[in-house]
């Protein structure tokens, strides 16, 4: 145990709104900071590509650097707060090989490179947390892998996307089209210019990757991650959503099954007295079946910068502690062996939504190309249209691939003037 | 550190439902815990007073010892699921002294005699882990302590007993009157034959206490919660909530203001679109607001041998991995020293519902008694009636004792022929 009064060092990567709220707080809760670590935690500098710019009040020039590696030498603790995959790999190694213990929120470089930086973590006996990565400030990486250790995870079903909950939701409560909720997220700062990263799901897929690899206990790579975003959902499937009290929501889904693991992000219809379905705005909230324990929720704001500092405070004062007091925190669990199935391996319900020809016969037609697949039919609704019927139908729980055949019978059946959408049905 | 391949060995003190399925569970997921902990967990022993008793099949009679004593002296681990003071509190301080961590589940122990068993813990450089004894399998002990360790918790709104929440949910949703409720709840085992415990709110006043000592870092008594029950709740009540989107929960709340630290367990108000207000049946949640993180919510089982046994083993893995791989968790953080406010101190809205003469000039007498009292009225709502004419106001937060004031000066009123309800109103 080293002297409790010895300052534990940190080092900064990143100027932006988290990194400069993390130095406000540590420079503002100084003295709390200390009674919990034991020791004062010391600000050693902040990494800037330029050091002459402006930062505001929390980031004066006497604490800015422009020399990343110096300053990763010298500190106890690196932050890592950069995003991207490059230069945020190559100084976190540094700094792991330095002897620092490494808190990052960079989901995108975990998902890509995580064994890597776990394994080199491990080799030189420090810590590496993340909870920042994964849905902001919510407690989310210490429950899943240290209070549900004991536990079996069979099923997390996550919003993870703040930017697409906000779209959804705004397209659920006041009748948006997907444009005009989009353009309206971008001027209220919730998405970006280029939305891509949130609206595809690429973001929420990283975190899925993160999420399954702890749950499960073994390596699930961003590219093992199914992926479709929301910018194919319509305000008719909102409208044909209410209409069986069902809400869309983009879900990151990773589920453990006799087969395998499976994980995927796509949008999903939601029951509307599922806990997921009330979480609104730009929230997040992750809930997660477990054998013993049964249903969990952790509900919260998954981003913004003072929510983003807290967690990434909650890993440091721990880490922290590890430097002053001894100890380490769990290492890496990738003992297990499922086999990663592919989408089309996985069991879902899927909602298809068509225009029909408007004569005797065509739900016999419908109802035999599903039977050609082995897909159950478990609800129909017809619905009066003007030169087509409509017709909705939801099945029960098949192979995602038998899904797809049906579907492509379905375009290819006379009796079908055109499949409207497909969405999957999840939370039940 | 310690040889990985030597086996933390695991005594069980209380062969109840959490005990048998910790014990199953520690047999069937063997090689799983193993593989977390870095150790094989081998269960030394249960304590039981009457070896003699069939205990069912995951315990049998070579697993059972009534020496409770020895069992303790040779556990590397010691699992506490007793409950009540004593025995458990000196076979706890047996085990700490010789040099076992311990987990427990024994909400009311921690709450009547904490800073003694985690001074002992301190001393003897062990862990004292105790994720069960609040909500059950819900992650709330590792969140509040570890995630939010570098944030400022505000205030925790709790749903902490799932008993008093199931009756008051079928008070709300079918519309029953509290002894039909009780008594249900009694015929399906989520009340007991005395619920006093339960439904007065004990129980849960023990769990604020151990929250608002995480939550603040000082030590809060079980005599410095106030406590009020559910047992005067009314059909009635639940009515009038209704109409004015409101549901009535029993809260267990913890509060930092300037002024200091204010712990209480209270039937109050809470907005239909609160969080909190969807949570039914027997379900615990929890919700907390921290000055960074801004609001979150953890959502799940908080009683139940099975969901017990979940946070049981998940604390059960982390002390055994410090026991094979070195270091400790957090010990006992209590350097605050705010003052813990009495009730009267406390700020807190009201809502009184009343039967008043019908006649010109009540509202003004009425209003006159909350004016002389410096409570301002937000809201007044009439009510025809038959005798009498019904009156509801909700007011301003005010501090408790002018709220109690009024509703003294109320009762005297020859306005007012009976004060029918006062209720608080939390969450908004």
């Amino acid at each position: 145990m080293s002297d409790p009064a010895k300052p534990v060092r940190i080092a900064i990567l990143g100027p932006g709104t988290v990194g400069s709220e993390v130095v406000r707080l540590l420079s503002e809760q100084g003295p709390d900071l200390a009674a919990r670590v034991g020791a004062p935690l010391e600000l050693a500098g902040v990494y800037v590509r330029d050091t002459s710019k402006d930062r505001g009040p929390h980031l004066p020039a006497t604490v800015l650097t422009s020399d990343a590696s110096a300053l990763v030498a010298g500190a106890d603790v690196v932050v890592e707060l950069m995003g991207g995959i490059e230069p945020a790999r190559t100084l976190i190694l540094e700094a792991i090989a330095g002897g620092a213990s490494v808190v990052t929120a960079n989901k995108a470089l975990l998902a890509a490179h995580g064994p890597e930086l776990y394994e080199a973590a491990d080799a030189a006996n420090v810590d590496l947390y993340f909870e920042a990565a994964v849905a902001g400030a919510i407690p989310l990486v210490r429950p899943v892998r240290e209070s549900l250790a004991g536990d079996h995870i069979t099923r997390i079903l996550g919003i993870v996307n703040g930017t697409t909950n906000y779209i959804l939701d705004e397209m659920t409560r006041r009748g948006l089209s997907y444009d005009v909720a989009l353009k309206q997220a971008q001027e209220l700062g919730y998405a970006e210019a280029d939305p891509t990263a949130d609206v595809e799901g690429h973001d929420a897929a990283a975190k899925a990757a993160i999420l399954a690899s702890l749950a499960f206990h073994q390596r699930v790579a961003l590219e093992d991650v199914y992926c479709e975003g929301i910018s194919a959902i319509t305000a008719e499937d909102v409208i044909a959503a209410r209409e069986t009290d069902q809400v869309i929501k983009l879900l990151a889904i990773a589920e453990r099954t006799p087969e395998g693991v499976a994980v995927r992000v796509h949008p999903a219809l939601v029951p509307s007295d599922h806990p997921l379905a009330g979480v609104h705005g730009a929230f997040n909230a992750v809930f997660i079946e477990a054998e013993s324990a049964g249903g969990l929720m952790f509900y919260g704001q998954g981003a913004g910068g003072t929510p983003t500092a807290s967690a990434v405070l909650g890993d440091l004062v721990s880490v922290a502690r590890h430097r002053a007091n001894g100890g380490k925190g769990p290492r890496e669990s990738h003992y297990a062996v499922h086999d990663v199935l592919p989408i089309e391996a996985a069991l879902t319900r899927y909602c298809v939504r068509m225009a029909v020809e408007d004569r005797p016969g065509v739900l016999s037609a419908v109802a035999e190309v599903f039977a050609q697949h082995g897909v159950g039919i478990e609800i129909v609704r017809q619905v009066p249209g003007q030169t087509h019927a409509g017709l909705i139908l939801s099945t029960y729980a098949a192979p995602e691939r038998d899904l797809r055949a049906t579907v492509e019978g379905l375009r290819r059946s006379d009796a079908v003037a055109a499949v409207k959408s497909v969405l999957r049905i999840e939370g039940e």
